[in-house]
């Protein structure tokens, strides 16, 4: 730490700049209502500054625990009869998920995959707006968005508008699809004036949650969303892979016709009926048997975040990356995340020439992990629950150091 | 005990044959090579004839201990890092699979659900034969896989033909749905002939493995599959929900286009392309984020089924259910399961008019579990790895006495 920060030339010597921000951290580390929140997780490395848990969020203790009740209780204990049980999982997993956005309970199920519940949603949303041409994503948006938006529109005959902006062939859009925080940038989209816009001009929109739920507070009736999915595996830190879940408002949930008839969105999946008919609530956007074992973590790690308190959570996050921005301001770091406090989710990107390279090296040398997302940014995840303000200076001062090291 | 058993008036008392019955299992018992393998899986009741392997296979003791190794020091330990050796599990644990059903290594891959993944291959398969307006699916196959050929019939106009038998219109069959092992009898179909015969025609046959995976041994190849999807929560003990697999003949993975774009099934995940370019290997199934607490229990029931060897866990199943019909026979019970012995898959079942009621008292009050099937049938699933000839006679001389037992 004996380098000097590169710049413009008006920053204090590196080591002077991070003692002030880590002394700095500390203070607020110390007056964290949640900090302790992260002695629930299980810490392997207690030095690690884990700035990730916006792809993977850490492990709850709790989930072994649950998991282990799970398998020898439910499973080695109950045998084939803990399925009178696990039957209704996804959608009781999706009632306890849904107040941390606003929803009610009977909207929200939690299953399968975001890539796969959003597949559904796009094809439904298109045949409710059958006299539409266009489906729209923005070309930016995160790549399975984009890429079930062309699937969806190549098979049901519909083009794909790509960019969201004055362009938009409003009249003949069936479909927007939009993700709520930007997976780059972190830009929160405005889902209250950018649903009602699409409304308005008779559109429905999918909005992509998966970088807003559980970090952010927000309220989708509020807002007026009407249609969602999201990702359990990041700030609800739900495990590898964990379920994805699918928001549909009461009002619509009966006209949802979804493409994939699996049993278990049948009305009445053991009755083996000649001819599918879906569930009348959202369990009609089930498919096939679901994963237990996954849906066990996840409830686990919504859970947490439930107990906490969403309030908590978003506050938390907005002053981690307030901060996090400060870092970057006081280390010469250019980020392009927002700067006003509501208008950006739980990360702070920074833009590096040599972003892949400075990722890796801050994972091999510096105890930090950030990651990398092409071409040229590095992320900093700031999951409330388990982000220390000491981890923000860790990973902000090793990044503006990082590239002298290396020599 | 002390019952006499209902019949025809040939049979002897129900106690002298159920004694008779008890002996003879308890020689087969003891001379099974298979018994040990029951000792490695949690039995937490001793004295319950477990009869369902066939819905959901027993717990195996060392799944507690891999998910607690993948908890505790893949996600917990790891973090971010694991998906290193994440990413490739769907496949590797494919490549795992894959001797048990004949298959080469990069032809499995376990993923998603089975109806999931048949949702896949039905629409991959009617594209590849575009100029063919029919998918065939027997009105008395498996509901999910029914539903789904309905569904993707409907989405890409086709029509279904519901009857496998001499009436099928060959010329305009694109593709056929069916199950190598029907759920309700156990009546095993001819994979070689049946394929040799659509193909023949011009038509893709995609068969449904669910109830022949890890019971049966048979070989793909050998038998000229070109399409398959299966079960890992069955025979194949893998845990509840856990994912489903599907099978692609080398020669034609590369033409296969599934209509689920997500970025796991993409050549590059991360370098979040522009537009979606399928892996050109059997990684273009995958859609979403994989789940990897439900692939490591699917992969530690796979590893058992291949570490006690498909041939021996075969020969037991065709004991285990043949022991089983001659214990009905005995005790007056009509089943529709094939005699023959290569002709049946892993479980027998028994047509009663009161089947419901019946399964459910045999859990109630005999420690008894099996399961019913929509209207008449009990099924006894005979799982080799776990079932114990002294379960099959526990179970048909239930089924034999319960309903007297219950006046």
């Amino acid at each position: 730490m004996n380098a000097t920060v590169t710049g413009d030339g008006e920053h204090a010597p590196g080591d002077v700049i991070a003692k002030r921000l880590a002394d700095e951290a500390r203070a607020l580390d110390a007056r964290d209502p949640l900090a302790r929140w992260r002695d629930r997780f299980v810490v392997s490395d207690p030095e690690l500054a884990y700035l990730d848990g916006n792809s993977l969020g850490m492990t709850p203790r709790a989930t072994l625990d649950r998991l282990r009740h799970v398998v020898e209780h439910e499973w080695a204990g109950g045998l084939i009869g803990s399925w009178e049980h696990w039957i209704d999982l996804p959608q009781a997993v999706g009632d306890e998920l849904a107040p941390l956005i606003g929803a009610r309970p009977g909207e929200v199920v939690v299953h399968d995959s975001v890539s796969v519940n959003l597949y559904q949603l796009v094809h439904a949303a298109v045949a409710l707006r059958p006299e539409r041409s266009v489906i729209a994503v923005d070309r930016t948006d995160f790549p399975t968005d984009r890429y079930l938006v062309d699937a969806v529109a190549a098979a049901t005959g519909r083009s794909v508008h790509r960019d969201l902006d004055e362009s938009m062939p409003w009249p003949d859009v069936a479909v927007v699809v939009r993700s709520h925080v930007d997976y780059r940038t972190a830009e929160v989209a405005d889902l209250s004036a950018e649903t009602a816009k699409a409304r308005g001009a008779g559109a429905l929109t999918i909005w992509d949650l998966s970088h807003s739920a559980g970090v952010l507070a927000f309220d989708v009736h509020a807002a007026g969303v009407e249609l969602a999915v999201g990702c359990t595996y990041k700030y609800l830190n739900g495990g590898p892979g964990a379920p994805g879940f699918s928001f549909v408002t009461r009002e619509l949930i009966t006209s949802i016709d979804q493409p994939i008839h699996g049993w278990h969105g049948h009305r009445d999946v053991f009755r083996m009926a000649d001819r599918y008919e879906p569930r009348d609530d959202i369990g009609r956007l089930r498919i096939g048997t679901p994963g237990i074992l996954g849906l066990t973590a996840a409830r686990t790690g919504i859970g947490m975040t439930s107990d906490a308190g969403i309030d908590l959570v978003d506050a938390k996050a907005r002053d981690l990356t307030e901060f996090a921005l400060r870092c970057c301001d006081e280390l010469g770091l250019e980020s392009p995340t927002p700067r006003d406090r509501n208008r950006r989710g739980g990360h702070v990107s920074i833009r590096h020439p040599d972003a892949d390279a400075v990722t890796r090296d801050l994972a091999e040398h510096w105890r930090v992990v950030a990651d990398f997302r092409h071409p040229d940014l590095i992320r900093l995840g700031c999951s409330p629950l388990t982000t220390r303000f000491r981890d923000v200076v860790a990973g902000t001062v090793a990044i503006a150091l990082a590239p002298l090291g290396r020599d």
